[in-house]
């Protein structure tokens, strides 16, 4: 289990009964790139539908702080937010956006998104 | 039954025959974070189809303003608005849209809906 | 029939074999409140697709502009709106979107629609 | 045959075998009022899918500004323009948006589009 | 094949579980239009859902470079890009929007995409 | 003296040993085009540093809405709402700005000023 | 003297005591390249304070219509639109500034200005 | 003395040779209307030239959120805060502006500012 | 003499005794990194108030164009631009302004300006 | 000295006769509060007229990189840096403007400049 997971807390959704949506956008987010060792920087959106916890706000940011001097690809850190919350939070639903600043002259987004087996089976029964 | 739903008042929908879509976009709801004491601001947008009933325009003003000095938390205040209002404005449709701003770096978004039992139905026989 | 009808003009639809849409924005509607008597003003948008008819927009112009010294609330201007322009104009499918200034730091939209029955039929046989 | 479809010149599509979108955007479109005389402005875009043809840009342009002094009413030219230009290239899909600027407080949109039937029927069999 | 994609390097992708999105939006692409000898300038956007590889950024940057004295048509330029990326990167999705600067006052959008043979076939399964 | 300044209230500036700056920007003035009988809209800017008045808001609505159905050209209504004020509020300086929706294509501004004897005298001292 | 002052009409000014500013803004202007033949856009902005004249609106945009098919070049369209305008309102002050629309990639601006020797004078003295 | 400037905090300016600009903008402001009850609403921009301090920031947000009850009018809580931080801060140079949300169709801006008599002196110099 | 100069083509201004603004916006401009041999874009604005003669804009586009493959540093590309249209132009007064696209996440602005000495000698004798 | 000026690296200026500006933004610039621990975030701006010497682009992002985990206030790091790139580039004229993203719902801009004797002096001479 990835280490950083014991920085993020959560609290009991009280609203179990309803598909609702929770967005949280961070344009602070650094790390630092592993080849350059120079700081990259994004905006990073987590969008969930939570299960039966919610993420404490606080915590998400202390947790995004802890990548700010880790060297790490864009696609391995989108994509190990995305585990770790998963793991913690067992969602519904959830979706991450990083939006990184130009390298290069070139911009780069990458989004990754999760559904829980019985969100998916609920989606189905619906169509 | 909520108190505060005391404050909401309705008028009779004129055009019950037609779904058709009402927007309240409040830019000036704020309540208190129960943890630090500090207020908290949102745009709080309410859309709806009516069924019997619409809301009164200054009554949710009212409505909205007696959370002014309340220590709730983000999704709590949201599901608890949407309940507030189906319970007085028995919709056919009914989405609340909460839009708080930044706090510690990061801006969040927690959205809510409903859908009467009638609706439903009427949205599967139309597929 | 609404007298205000009479102001409205059409003219023959040259390309009634094509579905086409056509949008008419008018930003400066402005009618008044029947409660406290102080002017209301919106954005006024008409969305349609003609049959037979089109709308001719010079008196659209003096139709909205009849609504100057009206007492009449959102929900009944929108729909009454429509409800005339169906009766002049019997599109295939008519929109108005009313998006009203803010009142009491709430901004408002009204929306309402219309599809004649050869138009949804027409649907049925598409899908 | 539209004479001004002499003015259009087309160059063979060197991608054939892909769907893929080509999108013009003019904003400098004018013509004239039939029934006042003043000049009429828009922003003329067009979005097609080639088959065999693509437009060749340049001729476009001057197959545009061929309406500058023509009287012609909104409807009228933007579905003249969508035949004019199937008659030509003969795509597989085709829509014309014209943007029209305020006149009397009201800004217009007409749209129109158009799909070949080997589209509309491949796009049937891929539902 | 074609000499340009020697220029392309790739990482492997260590998330080929899961269908993400990447996004690369460069605005500094340009070439040389062959007809008149001028450049052309286009915001070049790659979108695409990686299979075994992704594409490494700065060697992409490298290969738009590659155009700049280049004469080469729109509808070319962006085929040619996707064709040569599908070759290199074998995505199981991928699309180019080239957005070209206004020439005789028409700006211009390219927008081509792929999908591969067994990414269609997952998405029917789950339709 | 014009009647309309019979609208306009005022209360006692409470910081008259300063010159500060109030600002209210009403962006729903219309009135009537004394030529054709349609209505005109602007947003209307009032600019000024309080003597020993200020100009109560409500007030200053009714009196801009008391211009709703007068027959008045851009020029006169603006030197006129200048004039009322500086009759009734007595500033220290003050300043209208009126900026009317496009007309036949073409969107106008007016803006008139005043400095009181005693101001200019104050300024000339500065220098 | 230029014949199309014949279509520019003045009326009296009525606020002669007090330098106040005019301001019209006509983003529809076009003329022709007597170089290429292609037209021309601009937006072209008339600002002045008037002596004893104000310019009427509507014969202001005849004026600027009848340029539509004269060549003429982006510096002799703005300094003779001045001069034509001096001549008929003599003005205390007056500026046109005429944005053209992108050509060959680069977009233009020409200023021009024109204050009477009564209002230099005045100028003189206040300093 | 006002108890709120109790609130305030300061520290010492560690470049007090230097004249140098703080601005902090506070989007949050709230207080409320001595007539209705309602709540107003502003963004509050603080710019000063500290001498021998500067405010803590914390603190400001504390000051500022004791107005959350208060009724007070637009011109006097800027003249407050203006005449609280002088008070607190003894700054060279401090300017307030207050930008409070539409009421009745009208926004309201008030700014007022202060110059010490060393500072006032010191630019009697310099030119 | 810089061989650049050549492409740059003139015209006799005819309004010499007006001294009026023109401005020219290239945003396509583009050079080379000597450092780094990767190429660098920019905006660049030419200001100036002719004297005897004006820049003929298409020449202007070729010149810019000449830097396309040349390697050059951001502050010798501006002064070298602003001497060279001194030397062919004489204007009265002259800016260039280069604003640079991000590198290594910071943008970049150079701006520099001439004025003639006559030119200098009149604003003298003005003030 | 600070140790940090060591990381800032110059070249000289190839035209020295010419006051010109040069303006570096950088939008990635960050910090730690040095009460709480927790990254603060900047745009940082530098605008300076060279005299001998300018600075090396990279080597001010190194810099401004320097910083990422220091513990420093808004008005240290501000004035900091200010006096660090005197130092080294001993410009004519220099300023810092850095603009903090939003902490307990307020942003900060903190400004600081610099004029060298001898640019004063001319300063002076030209008045």
């Amino acid at each position: 289990m990835s280490e950083k997971t014991n920085l993020l807390e959560t609290f009991p959704n009280q609203y179990p009964n309803r598909d609702y949506r929770i967005v949280h956008e961070a344009p602070e987010f650094t790390s630092v790139c592993p080849k350059t060792g120079q700081p990259d920087f994004a905006t990073m959106t987590l969008e969930y539908i939570p299960n039966e916890l919610c993420i404490e706000l606080k915590s998400l940011k202390i947790y995004y702080t802890s990548f700010r001097n880790d060297g790490i690809y864009y696609e391995s850190v989108t994509n190990k937010i995305l585990e770790d919350l998963i793991e913690v939070v067992k969602p519904r639903f959830m979706r991450i956006t990083a939006e990184f600043n130009v390298r290069g002259g070139i911009s780069s987004v990458i989004e990754a998104e999760y559904e829980s087996p019985e969100f998916q089976a609920k989606l189905w029964k619906a169509e």
